[in-house]
């Protein structure tokens, strides 16, 4: 029984991400079929029967905490980027963090489970996670009450608009010594190409290219990824493991 | 920024359900769309601000803390009504409310948002909520990103059967009466069908008819509902206002 107006919450599991930094992180869970996560919890006793009969469903929901650069308190109104970081809006007419609880939402594909010694890692894709995010609660995402494909929104109506990707000769070298280095090697490439055409730059950056020798970066699970915009493409210039 | 494992989170607003009482509830939101409840916010500036443009969608998620009768502790392993109450599963395969953190999810219809000198409430519908029940977020439903139809699950595949309603002559006089001293009248009928029609009674009971003279009973907003269950249908017998 719960009688006060505070709720402590545990954290339960912790998030292992392929984005470590903010910048570039896919705004919603979904837009990056490849970016992989482990939802890690504790090998208890407990975690292990709780976990049970996980597989039965396809996709999770993730209940987390906006961490770190995530979370910068509550503002009533934000500006979406979706919007173009212009158009103010309610926070609750978004998914911002800028929450009065910092409590993160996102459906993702359920890949599998694995048990090591004092780990149990559920292994998940389509997330929008910064690494070591805190877990709060994983839920089965049941689709007869958790699909409705007739909800409609005036906003971001589908997903974001794509940048073709292209790579240098040098970043392709690059990323063949990195992926060389990594236990999901096949699958770096793909995710680089995934998040970079998100366009993670500021809004007002958007839809244009950039200034000669201007450049952005993310890191992208071990490596520090560089790209050029020019001829509405972007172009990855390097792909350097940290 | 957050650093300790604990994190405290706030009630936001507070749900007016037309639940009073956990018996009958139904087990997942979307099941009784004629289920009416609202999400009471202060009238503060804030809260004024923070539900701007909230109408730009047709569907919300609720996030929400399972409190009171509904919370009773963790437990890695439960018994889901929807499965018979036998089979036994891992919490994080259910959506029960015995979990680590006692947060629930749902979504529901937004039907209107109303402004009071003391009070701003979302008028949802679809809810499967206990009254009074403490509010932590609101998230626009978002259809690109939480709108999966090729999700799959191998249990609670559907929504659950429906039991038909019918009404004893004296029931329907006192439904008259008690629609008579409510604002939304007109919805009562149609709330108490569609709440009993999906059987609330335990596993155990379930698919058979009751024994001579038994009944059950839940509070449907201001009237007390009784029913009995024989040849293969319910049928109320009380409406009383309480």
């Amino acid at each position: 029984m719960i009688e006060t107006k505070d709720f402590s919450m545990q954290r339960i599991a912790t998030i292992r991400s392929c984005y470590p930094q903010r910048f570039g992180i896919p705004r919603q869970a979904g837009l990056v079929k490849s970016a992989t996560a482990s939802i890690v919890f504790e090998a208890t006793r407990d975690n292990e029967l709780a976990v049970r009969d996980i597989e039965s469903f396809t996709h999770l929901w993730i209940v987390f905490v906006f961490h770190n650069q995530k979370y910068t308190g509550f503002k009533p109104l934000v500006q979406p980027p979706r919007l173009g970081g212009k158009k103010t809006m309610g926070v609750f007419a978004t998914r911002s963090p800028n929450r009065p609880n910092p409590i993160g939402l996102s459906a993702v594909l359920l890949d599998s489970v694995e048990f090591t010694d004092s780990e149990i890692l559920l292994k998940v894709k389509g997330g929008d996670f910064l690494d070591d995010t805190p877990v709060l609660d994983i839920k089965p995402y049941v689709p007869f009450a958790d699909s409705i494909p007739q909800a409609k929104s005036e906003w971001a109506v589908s997903a974001e608009p794509v940048l073709p990707v292209i790579w240098s000769d040098t970043s392709l070298k690059q990323l063949a010594v990195a992926a060389s280095q990594a236990d999901d090697a096949e699958t770096l490439k793909e995710l680089i190409e995934e998040t970079v055409s998100l366009d993670p730059r500021p809004a007002h950056e958007r839809g244009q290219d950039g200034k000669p020798g201007q450049s952005w970066g993310m890191r992208v699970r071990h490596t520090d990824v560089k790209w050029q915009v020019y001829g509405g493409s972007a172009e990855i210039i390097s792909v350097v493991v940290v």
